[in-house]
């Protein structure tokens, strides 16, 4: 969080600076990592009905402060950052998750109240070493864009050519395209793929592991792919650090080397001064014994 | 789609360069893909009875105008680039998947009609990022040759041995040849290989398993040993580049390094040059002396 | 087991080195992984009713002849090691797998006797190489401890939220958050993710595919990270001795150039004071010549 | 097939090494090859009861035509190569896929009648691309040998747990060391692991996912390194090639350095071997003209 800023704000002088130094301080970080862990049990513990009978209302009025101090918290952030908290996605993120808890949960958005829980996540956003993964993580997926919405393409054309085959005969599996992107998911991860669809199908249209089949040949080639890309991607980035320093040391090279060469160079020319000026003397000297 | 012949057509001033340049333009290419991707919505809309029952004419109607739109595509791109078009493997591919929609899709080749959905692949042909990816994919497959065939082989024999060891108890999996490896792929792919087939096959013939966990075993690791080629040799494609820079490193330095050798020889040849001169000098002072 | 001491132990005179040299040597270790090979004999016969129905008094005695033995040895190197035994983590090992078999196995610890067999394990400690194999790839856990840790607060958030949303209606799923930690571990592992659990809960919940699918792409995605991370750090391993290698020889290069750099100016030095020398000696001639 | 013995038969003249020169010939291979081929045909479509029933006594004639060559073929290699043939595992592979199918095939050993298929994997032995690639497969395996000697003693420990726990409560998955190994085979592959057999048997013991996860756990890393161990070998195996050439590239650098270095101090003796004759020589002339 704004970890970048601490240098600046340490040096002025007004309110926003003193907010800040507070809020990114090694103790205030420690207690608002211990209020998650700490709302990470009482969201546990509410998902037992027992628990929640008898310690229901301490739980809810516990939950209901650590909300509060997560809200305190990001308003402290948003009025010492403002501009630079939204425009960091980590700040957006615990935004967000705190936020969703204020939602009103109630009638069609109930499940709204489920994803409360999403603010144990910001766990991830606190402890630095966590964010570090996530965004090595994140960087590596432009990578795989191109083979990801070729897999896209290749998932949609298939969707549509089984809701027309083998919708008519199996709408459970193919009835829409909806239900068939979700049947052709789950044939790729390979779960009941033959004896919970393909078999079934195929009692009606025999010929149907003629689509089945390239389809996981196909998708997990490209899926392969894609973990290859990923791969290959890590290793060259570990290779580039190599190369540069590789290159350095080639550089250091050429350079002694030549800086060798220009020395060599300005010692022969010294010598060739010399030499010059010892002709001439030599000349003189003829010179004068031919006056003689 | 032949971008090579951009420039050569640019030179040149007929109806059939003329042609190109229109085909091969930035916004004629848009719109293409434009409507690749509209006629991808009425093919995904055509698959809803609802919607069909309602907008069932339109959206034929649709579907028929960009079939024509393609159709006069690929024929303005045949006229312009002649046997060109065919001799590029991504001009056979939209060729085929348009000239599947003018098929008769009656009776037995009703099938056709679902293989019409083909043509949204063309935004693969259509996006060079797809199409390089793609390329790549393919490009793979040759050095897996040798695996693949090996996989194949394995395949056959253990189709035959289990269609009869097997077939007389189990029928509906092991009755044919071409039921058995059906089977045995899906084993491969371990989806209720043991459950669906090997505890019910071990019912009937106790030792099945001394066939089955050596046939996954093997396959596995021969399925393993194909991704593994596939990731050296992309390991292998970018060393290559690397090590192409690092010998042109390595020259440039031997370069510099005999550059400068012969540099100093020179200088060394000057010196010698001058120094014999002079010793000529002080042989002819010498030589005046001896007279005086 | 503490080779380390063994040349310490040879120069020892005591009792103590004596113990050291007669455990450590080659026979009384093949001696000791025999003994282990029989009791697991022994112990994979005593799972056979009928076996134990004949044998079993033998049997038993014999197990508890082996355990006597291994006890004894654990004693006596205990004896000539002391506290570096305890703090050999091979050593706590050996005497944790040893010490379960002497816990009371009555009563809720019945489990106990089952975990008897461990002491088969003590082969891996015995073996120099599967000690290097469970030794590297221990190795490897503390580099994948972040992506680890992401995995289980991603892992407790879904459980929570899983728990919140299908609890009521899949009890036998998704009642108690450790019912839906399992329930998910299942689901990652793709085991009858769609058939077992999440078709059946669809017919409930419609929108369930929006928890799950994202589920399982985001945790495939998480423990592809954390393979690639193992490989990527052995390859890293690997890279640094050859980097080291290839350092080495660029720095035998740089100090070839420079020492040769050194020599030159040396020579050129020389060369430089030979002509001065010279010169000297000219303008002594010259002089001489003035003079006469 | 000891393509090495071509050159030293051809020297040879005796029959020995015209029949080696036959079977080792272009066209005989070609020959046996599509024997092979044709085999394989006619052991797909005895499995065809509706075949055999019309065409069963020329196909039986056919395979039994077939195996006489094949025996043939073997008995000359033998007569032409003698002990080498036995000692070239491919040659011993060759004789035993074909020596099975004389075996009386009756009563017990009916089982041996499917085996005779094998004989089409001579197709691996006769193309040295097969070849190659089987070679080096099983070359990766020595490399593996200790990570796979960890998994069959995990292996045997946990079935012996599994027997001692599950085995009275679940005979069908657990009951003998066998049947406890194959179930654990089954759930290493992830194959219905849960719902097929955990949560069964969690049922009469609630803890049991207790064993079984760690289980999952623990075999799917052992075999990820297994695998890892593989990829990184063939990596190694490469940077092998690609560190020769490296080496030499940089071994010629330095030699390049050090004959200039060479060139260099020659030529400065030259030059100071020319200064000091000159020198001498001026020497000379200080002298000749203090004479005068």
């Amino acid at each position: 969080m704004q970890d970048v800023l601490t240098e600046w704000d340490a040096h002025s002088r007004d309110l926003r600076a003193r907010v800040a130094r507070f809020i990114l301080a090694e103790p205030t970080q420690r207690v608002i990592i211990g209020l998650i862990l700490a709302n990470a049990v009482t969201l546990g513990l509410e998902t037992a009905p027992s628990i929640m009978a008898r310690w229901g209302g301490l739980l809810v009025a516990l939950d209901t402060l650590f909300l509060v101090l997560f809200t305190v918290e990001i308003c402290l952030r948003i009025f010492a950052f403002r501009g630079r908290f939204f425009r960091d996605p980590w700040g957006l993120f615990d935004f967000a998750v705190v936020a969703i808890a204020w939602l009103p949960a109630t009638g069609p958005l109930s499940v709204l109240r489920a994803l409360r829980v999403l603010r144990i996540l910001r766990l991830v956003s606190m402890l630095p070493r966590l964010r570090i993964v996530v965004e090595a993580m994140l960087h590596a997926i432009p990578g795989i864009g191109a083979v990801a919405l070729l897999l896209v393409i290749v998932y949609y054309v298939c969707a549509v050519i089984a809701t027309k085959l083998f919708g008519p005969s199996h709408p459970q599996f193919f009835g829409t395209i909806g239900e068939s992107m979700y049947s052709l998911f789950q044939i790729m991860t390979l779960e009941s793929w033959s004896m919970g669809i393909v078999r079934p199908v195929m009692e009606a249209s025999p010929q149907a592991w003629l689509f089945f089949v390239p389809f996981i040949l196909i998708t997990t080639f490209v899926v392969l792919n894609l973990f290859i890309g990923i791969i290959v991607e890590s290793i060259q980035t570990l290779r580039k650090q190599h190369d540069e320093a590789e290159e350095a040391r080639d550089a250091a090279l050429a350079a002694a080397t030549s800086a060798a060469r220009a020395e060599h160079h300005a010692d022969a020319e010294t010598i060739l001064g010399e030499l010059r000026a010892l002709r001439a003397e030599v000349a003189g000297l003829k010179a004068a014994l031919a006056r003689t």
